[in-house]
Formats: C-alpha cells, structure tokens, sequence
C-alpha cells in the first residue's frame, strides 16, 4: 500500500461540503479504487462561521489559502471558491509548487485557459475541471477521451439550470418576472441572477467546450451573446402554437465550410428535437460526432452533489496518477496556438421566427415582404393573427435561411415603416429539417 | 518522441475497417494526444476476399492469430471478430504475452467475465471495452470513471437497436413480422435477428454494465429475460392510446431494500419519460447515480463507425499508458467476489399493464376482479373496449404495486375461467410517478 493521496480544499461552500461528505461516506471505496486512500489534508475557508460538515477535523481547517498552496505534502489542490482572484492565483500558485489542481470554476477558466494551461504544460501537472460545466454530466471526460476519435461538429447545449427553468415556466404561461420569482424561491436562481439570465454563464461553459474541442483557448470575445431577460411569453406561445417549436437558451457551435458559428441565445427548436423535452434545472449537452453521429447528454447542471460528483472523479482520476508516480505524463489538454476562423454574427446564415407588429390594414404584408424579398430574405410561412379589436395586430413569420446581416438590414428598414407599432421581435431557429 | 505504440487488429469486418480508416484519417491528430505515432503492425482476418481499406499496406496482412499474438513490438491487440471462440482465447493469450486488449465483443466478456479480469489482474494489462455496449455512446468510462462518485441505484437502458427499430414501427402501426422486415431492409436487423429480438444481446449489455456497477461479475443467468416476438401491435396501440405508454424492451437495473432486480423485457413507460422518446435505432441509457440524480445518454449503438469510435477511444487510452511505461497500473476494473443478492423475477414489485380477452357478457369483470383481489393484486384503472360486435372483448388493465409471483397466479388462474377466450396478456410497467 503506498502513502494516501493527500488533497487541500479551498473554498467550503455548498461544494466543498458535498466534497467533503461524498469522501467521508465512501472512503473504503475510494480506496480500493485509486489503490490507496484519499486524505484530506486541509480545508480552507475565508471564515469558518458556517456550519460544519460532520465529522470534521478541526484540525484541518485554515482561514489562510498559503497554508494549503504551501504545505509540501498535498498533492491535490480543489479550488472551489469560484471567481477570478483569487482563484486564478490560487490554480497557478499550485502548479508552481507542484501540485494538480481540481476546480468547478468555469469563470477563472474561460478567462485564463491559455495562462492556465501554459502552465500545466510547463510544470507537466494537471487542472481537471468537469464541475465546471454541466456539473455531474460527465461531458468535458466525454469529449476529451470517449470521444476523442471525433471531430466535433455541431454542439448545442443547454448549459445554464436557471434560465432553462424559467423558459419552462414561460411555456407554461408564466412571464419572465413571475418565473424568476418562482426559480428564486425554489432554488434555482441566486440572489443576482445576471449572470445567468444575460447568458454569461452560458457563455462561460461554451468557450470552456469549444477550447477543448479545438485544442485552443477559445475566448469569450468571440461567442455572441444574447440573455433571456426581454423573452415575451407571447413568442414563446406563439413559437409552440404557430410552428411548434419551444424556445431554449442555447449555447451553439457549429463548423460550416465558412467557418465556426458560436453563439449564445434564445433560440427555437422544433418540439421532436431531445433537447425540447430538457425541462426545469436540468441541463443537457448535444452534439455530433464525426463517426458517431448525433449523441445527447442529460442530468443535473447545477447543484452541490451533482457538482462534487465530477470534482471527486477528477480527484480520483488524479490521485491514481499521483499513485502511479507519473510525472512526465501528457497533458490532459495541449493547447495549440491556432486562430479560430470565428464567423461575425453578421455572416452567420439561419432561420428566423418574426413577430411584426403592424396597424390592422391592407398592404401592410406586401410592404413587409417587398423589403424582406430586397435583402434576399425569403419567407417560408406567414401567420397573420385576428386582430381582436385592437388598433394593432401581430403578423407572424418563419423565413427560410438567410444572412443575418441581411435580414437584420431588412428588419431595420421594416420597422422604420408607419405601419409598424412597435420594434419588431425575432428568434433564430435551429431546424435542421429545413438544413 | 517515444517509439510508436504498435497495435494488431484482430477480425477485420465493418468495424475493422472502420477503426483502420479513423487510424488512417486521424494519424497527426492520434500522434499529438498520445504524444506518439499509433502503427498498424498487424491485421488478421479469416480471409481477405472482401474489399480491403483503402491505403492498406498488404505486408500486414495476415490470416493466422498467432501472427499477432506473437509478435512481440504489439502492445495492443484488438479484438473485433465477435462471438465466445476464439476471441476468448485471443483475448487470455494476449494478455499472458503482456499486451493490454481493446474488444467490441459483449458476448465473450459477458460469459467470461471473471476468467477475463482475473487474467488482467495477475498479467498487469488492461482489457478495455467501450464499444461492447451503445457503441460509441462512453457510458462504460462514464460508469466507471466520470461518476465513479456515486453509487448507481437505477439504470433504464435502451440497449438494442435492431429491438428498438421494430417497436418504433410498431408505434407506427406496423405488425411485427413488417416491422422486422423493414428493419433487415435498412441494415438495422441482422439476416438472423435472433440474438436481438429474443432479449439475448440486451442481456449480455446489462450483464456487463452490472458487472461494472457492482464490481463482481453479474452472470447472464440472473438476469430475467423475455423477447419482443410475441409483442402484439394492439397492446402497444392501446399501451399508448388509453394510458400513455411506450412500449420499449427495457434493460432494467433497480435496486430495492431487498435485493437487485435485473431484467431485460418489454415494458411500458410513460410518453414524459425521456427514454420514450429514443427513437429508431438510437439506443439510451437512463440512470441514477446517488449524487448527481438522474441523467441520461443517448446516441447510435450500432455500426461501423460509432463502434470504432469506442474502440479508438480504448486504444488512445491504453497507448498513453504505454507511452508512459506504467507496469503497475491499478486495474480498471477490480472485481471481487461476492455475492449479489439479486430477486427472483416472482419476487420483485411492479405495476402491469395487462389484456383480458372475454366474451362480452355482465359478471366478467367481478369475476377477474374478485380473482386479483385474493391474490392482493389491486386495480388502478380500467377500461373495457366496446365489443363492435365481435363475441370476444378485451379488457384493459393497470395494476398498483403488486409482487410478480401473486399477480401470475392470479392471472393463470384467470385464464382458467370460461368466460376468458384467449392467453392474458401482459407488460411490466416502469411509472414511477406511482411509486
């Protein structure tokens, strides 16, 4: 039996505590996996006010991060504190002194991958990071080694638990606020929910799955982004009603012979695609595989558990390295410096859902159209509701594919008519029937 | 750079080619994430009649085994040519001569489990098999690695694409003997599809699954198994129609307070289910784990390509190995001995969808009722067809709960009477909103 495997964990929020049981609960197994047993050596927090997990040493436990950083004999260093600093100076203190790293932090990740793994190559150790998107989906293993004969070539993910549960809620009738407030109250939304409902978060875990996918730091820089905060229940209705498709917050990458298309937005999927049955908090990754086809991968995104399920197999998964006494081994990921050929937003070519809003009048669609046929958008459906009464009415329209920025300039020149009451509202729609 | 890491295929059929063609495709691509070259030192086939791999290098060829399991540069052989012998002996001789093994074959590891991995353990090698289960679907390094955090409680799988093909033709309307026409027609079902369609290919997947989840091997013969030829287009119409089930043949591994239920049969689940909508020849698998929840993976379980992409996905594991020079890994699999208390199919609980065929005549019902209550099966829901004429009537059923051994005796008993003119029919139903 060789020496344990001892591990410093820093930050012991809903996280770290969930760590801290799992480890507790299942230690003899863990043993017997990684052939020698998991200890931990320190636990770090800013304050340790909080309730104790049970069964903890007080002995562990520091206030200060260089006590774990600079104690010789941890091997593994489990950031969980989240954040940029300090946590980046945390992961790259780490691998100086020698030591992998596991962390859920997908912010200090999408925005230091290269700085990161410039320095897990240099000092050859390893930062392992499946928590830190899609928590317990083993998604980044997936890609990275069960799929690692595939090129990736289309991916969309619904990466983001609290704006799936609100758009779920908005199918059943809700309006943003009111589905906030519910999302709030059980959970599934913070306190300042901006970063998720913008579609930073999202963001966030894109440029972390296509980094990998292309073995180069993908930035954020150059995911387009659009959050979920001026939905209107009325798109989504309609978006069901009219065309039956359900609207999800998307996170895209796909490779086109012009080049690779990454966005974040709300966008509209036909309700036969398994991505339309992913309701509430739960996440899910799809994507095609050169050879294997089209795969999905579905569970739980957020949460303390599902998140401490994927930091404790990538503490495993290093802890038998460390066992093994690897030193020289490969990088987990070898990042390359490439450019990307990123297409603008403006050069992508999609479908488009439209909600005009127009006075009730003859004409109107014709004045619509002749704009729309001008900038080569063609138009595949047209719903024109009853009016109702009301001095305004909506027309609704699916266009066949067409040049975003063409169809924007359009819609621009659209909404400048008198006819129209208010700005007009569109969705992409990613129908690969109509592909 | 390192030597190349020299592999041998053995049984060059549609996923052979497959694998040699990726090989081939991908070579720079390998050479980077293994920090070496793969080389293709041998391939065996039988005869080498068939159109060879564009590319190949006809020096490697070989009919005869030994050719591979001889030569001393192979560190990897893999195994492709399917069935118990010789595989079996391939896979054991290879691992006395000290190469690690990459297999597709779920026959030889299901009925040689134990022979296999204890061979592994003494020789220090690794036998790797992705690909023997949902084809290039990870779900074993997923089991075994991505959420080795958790106890797995629940698994649904959808293992069999040939089964899952004729049921979703079903659904549409078809009979079974079109269904397995259409099925051989498109490729989906082999010229004898008796492995498939009789549960037997399911059985051998949910043996190796279970045998990963509880770490001992779990033998083909606990495991209840019951085919899709007898399944009537009616039930699945009804299934549907009147209770809003799919019928699907289910891998199921479950376990209770009393002991693990394994069983492969057709079953009916709810049209919500995220499995419900697993189409075609896509297989799933649905499971919990005991800290992420639920979770599901979904892709193509068969062919060529998605097959080979598991096995290249084995062979770039293992040659990092090799690159790395590890002797002493830890197995990937440790198996110990111990006994499973898994339930005798009269054993365990379930709810049943079930079909009487009587004459249409007042009294039937109470006296099938009458039957099922002394034998504390209790009715939650039933409907009586109308009779449109015909003398004989079928009457539909749900069941609460009730243990398998009193529900059969009261339904042989039911059959008994005079007034019910065919065989009962039933399914086992997995509802857990009724749980």
């Amino acid at each position: 039996m060789s020496r344990p495997v001892n591990i410093g964990i820093i930050g012991m929020g809903t996280v770290g505590e969930s760590v801290f049981n799992i480890i507790r609960d299942r230690y003899d197994f863990f043993e017997v996996k990684i052939g020698t047993p998991i200890r931990i050596k320190k636990i770090c927090d800013k304050k340790f006010e909080r309730k104790k997990p049970e069964g903890i040493d007080f002995s562990l436990l520091t206030t200060e991060i260089q006590d774990v950083i600079n104690d010789e004999e941890i091997d593994i260093v489990v950031e969980l504190i989240g954040g940029i600093e300090p946590a980046r100076r945390i992961i790259l203190a780490s691998l100086d002194k020698g030591k992998h790293v596991v962390t859920a932090n997908k912010a200090v990740l999408a925005s230091h991958f290269k700085e990161i793994f410039k320095k897990v190559k240099e000092k050859k150790r390893q930062v392992y990071f499946e928590a830190s998107v899609c928590a317990g989906i083993p998604i980044i293993q997936a890609i990275n080694e069960g799929l690692c004969a595939n090129e990736i070539e289309y991916l969309l993910g619904i990466l983001n638990g609290t704006t799936n549960f609100i758009l779920t809620k908005m199918e059943e009738g809700k309006d943003f606020k009111e589905a906030l407030r519910e999302a709030k109250e059980r959970g599934f939304a913070e306190a300042d929910p901006s970063l998720d409902i913008s579609g930073e978060d999202s963001v966030h875990k894109l440029s972390i799955l296509s980094s990998i996918i292309f073995s180069t730091h993908v930035g954020l820089e150059v995911i387009h982004k659009e959050g979920i905060d001026f939905v209107d229940p009325t798109d989504v209705k309609y978006g069901m009603e009219e065309f039956g498709y359900k609207l999800k917050l998307l996170a895209i990458m796909k490779k086109t012979k012009e080049g690779i298309e990454l966005r974040v937005c709300p966008t509209f999927i036909p309700k036969e695609h398994p991505l339309s049955d992913v309701r509430d908090e739960f996440n899910a990754v799809y994507l095609r595989g050169r050879y294997t086809g089209d795969m999905m991968f579905y569970g739980k995104g957020a949460g303390g558990y599902p998140a401490a399920s994927a930091v404790i197999s990538d503490i495993v998964y290093l802890a038998r390295k460390v066992v093994q006494g690897i030193e020289e081994h490969l990088p987990y990921l070898d990042l390359k410096r490439r450019r990307l050929n990123v297409k603008d937003i403006n050069d992508i070519e999609t479908r488009y859902y439209v909600r005009f809003t127009t006075i009730d009048a003859p004409g109107v669609l014709a004045k619509i159209a002749k704009i729309l046929g001008e900038n080569k958008v063609s138009i595949a459906s047209v719903v024109q509701k009853e009016s109702s009464g009301l001095s305004e009415v909506p027309i609704l329209m699916l266009t066949h594919r067409a040049k975003e920025g063409s169809f924007k300039k359009a819609i621009t020149e659209i909404d400048r008519l008198n006819v129209v009451r208010r700005k007009t509202v569109f969705y992409r729609v990613e129908d690969e029937r109509f592909y």
